[in-house]
């Protein structure tokens, strides 16, 4: 099959790799039919990230189930299936207190931006739609595998309640899905740290109240204003750069708590000051299995469309020059095609 | 008046002073009846944090209110008053969330070991009792300026629940606190790590279900024992130091939250194992006029018995013995009678 594989920094290829099979009789391999590129794909493509040159790479995708293992029961050939980027068997201990990412079977997609890829824990991980979905759908069907649900576990770890004032520091398709989650849970206003264009515009329409283009102490000055002084409260960090945590610690009111979801890279938490303004941090790889029912329903109903995020789409023959834009932020998410 | 006072690392002396006068309307001088030290008097008696040579200290006590200010009006000459050691108007955006220890017109007790104090924002920071209270109550009731309602921020923070796992990591008084909140929060299982039979003691009359005395990867290897290795649903860091807090989060389940109330010294946050396990931290500096009403209801109903964590009384003359006592872990807490 054709997969995308990363050979080292900037150096993405498509490449024939045999087909993945079934190795475990949990297992199910799905057919992909539309897959897209990470901001996460982006630390190993910047060199920021160790890799092995000629691994596959990607791991949201959706598609059609083609083979399941001798001991998958809720899933047959042919059905279309939303695949969570993190496998769960969604019946042990950790999947039961809803933290799927934490599973004792955990596994993680491996050539998503590929026409194939396995999945481990079928029954526990996949979720199926009625039949085929329209088109238009697809993007917010993509999206749920990753960076919807993402952005949803942010705002569920921030504790956004509604009538809050919430602050999403990052513009990325991670920051702006928060700003639709935090807008969905009812938050009152949403102020949205961004300073370009076509991202503020998505935040508008995901929801953002405000939006803050200035960065740093200026950006920081202004949520002072905005929030009479008091601060966020709750506040969804999206990046994972010290930069961005330490802009996040200080919009935050005391007593409140940042979602964090961005990778950290080079963060050092401030403990002294979490400490003197009671402020948490809350959050992590997110457990999206939990959230995709609901999300799915939501996006089935029209409540949220977060496909607005792909913003370029590319076949996957591409898929080089779609890193090359996310990297160059002349996108902000990019779907491929077969 | 007399009043206990630092002079640098391990040199505490009982030294005359001018009386605290009123400075501000709002104001109350308080004839100091009861007070103690605070484990956190230990940090600058070990020379672990800055002092001014010749200051008072002590932010712990009890008594009756001696002078008011023109503008207090809910209290007067001759009320018993319970003093949060961090006075607050109560009124405030911070205050009103419930976080009265980021109150803006914050203040912290400064004679509290001395025959007298002042306390700003008397009318938001003090709670009275009904009269004079009985002798045996004096201890709980002086447990509730600081360390009982510390503990209970504690739990609190890191979300204690009915049915929950508790660890509770640190055996000085603010962890036998939170012992006793956690119980009271119905915790169904309640893990003290401790190592001193005195301590374990107490704990277990405060609710503890299990004692660990291992500490370090030890103790971190029996709670994974005793949790069928998923960890607990909930950890209460009271120690302030970098092993008690790795070992907070390594005991802590995926999704859990590390309360913590230890002041932080030395530590440095393992971001990313957080974000790999999905593990919060949340507390700081207790608001502690928040927590005082119930709190004081559970021990006049006879609930709770905070001041169990008083082993040893002086009188103030002897302070200096009773620092001595609690930084050779003689003493678990010190009472001091004027």
């Amino acid at each position: 099959m054709r997969v995308t594989t990363i050979h080292g920094p900037r150096d993405i290829r498509l490449e024939e790799r045999p087909e993945p099979a079934i190795a475990e009789p949990t297992d199910a391999i799905i057919k992909v039919t539309t897959s897209c590129i990470c901001g996460s794909d982006l630390w190993p493509y910047r060199g920021e990230n160790p890799i092995t040159p000629g691994d596959p790479i990607g791991h949201e995708l959706i598609g059609v189930v083609e083979e399941v293992g001798a001991k998958v029961r809720s899933f047959k050939q042919g059905d279309f299936v939303i695949v969570p980027f993190c496998h769960c068997d969604n019946t042990c201990a950790h999947c039961r207190a809803g933290m799927q990412s934490a599973c004792v079977n955990l596994g993680v997609t491996q050539s998503g931006q590929g026409e194939y890829a396995r999945v481990t824990q079928a029954d526990g991980s996949l979720v199926a739609t009625d039949g085929m979905p329209d088109d238009e759908l697809i993007p917010s069907l993509l999206a749920l595998t990753d960076v919807m649900a993402t952005g949803w576990h942010a705002a569920v770890a921030a504790g956004v309640q509604p009538g809050h004032t919430v602050v999403v520091v990052g513009d990325g398709a991670v920051g702006l899905s928060g700003v639709l989650a935090a807008a969905q849970m009812g938050a009152e206003r949403v102020i949205a740290m961004s300073r370009h264009e076509p991202r503020q515009e998505i935040a508008r329409a995901f929801g953002a109240t405000d939006v803050v283009a200035e960065r740093g102490k200026e950006g920081e000055a202004r949520i002072a204003d905005l929030t009479d002084g008091v601060g966020a409260d709750a506040v969804l960090e999206c990046v994972g750069t010290d930069g961005a945590m330490k802009t996040a610690f200080t919009v935050a009111r005391p007593g409140s708590t940042v979602g964090f979801v961005g990778v950290p890279h080079g963060v050092e938490l401030p403990v002294r000051r979490m400490f003197q303004k009671n402020v948490g941090l809350a959050g992590g790889m997110a457990p999206v299995r939990r959230y995709l029912p609901d999300l799915l329903d939501r996006v089935l109903s029209g409540a949220i469309d977060p496909g607005k995020v792909f913003d370029l789409t590319l076949p996957m023959a591409e898929s080089a020059e779609g890193y090359r834009a996310m990297d160059e932020r002349r996108a902000i998410k990019v779907l491929l095609r077969p």
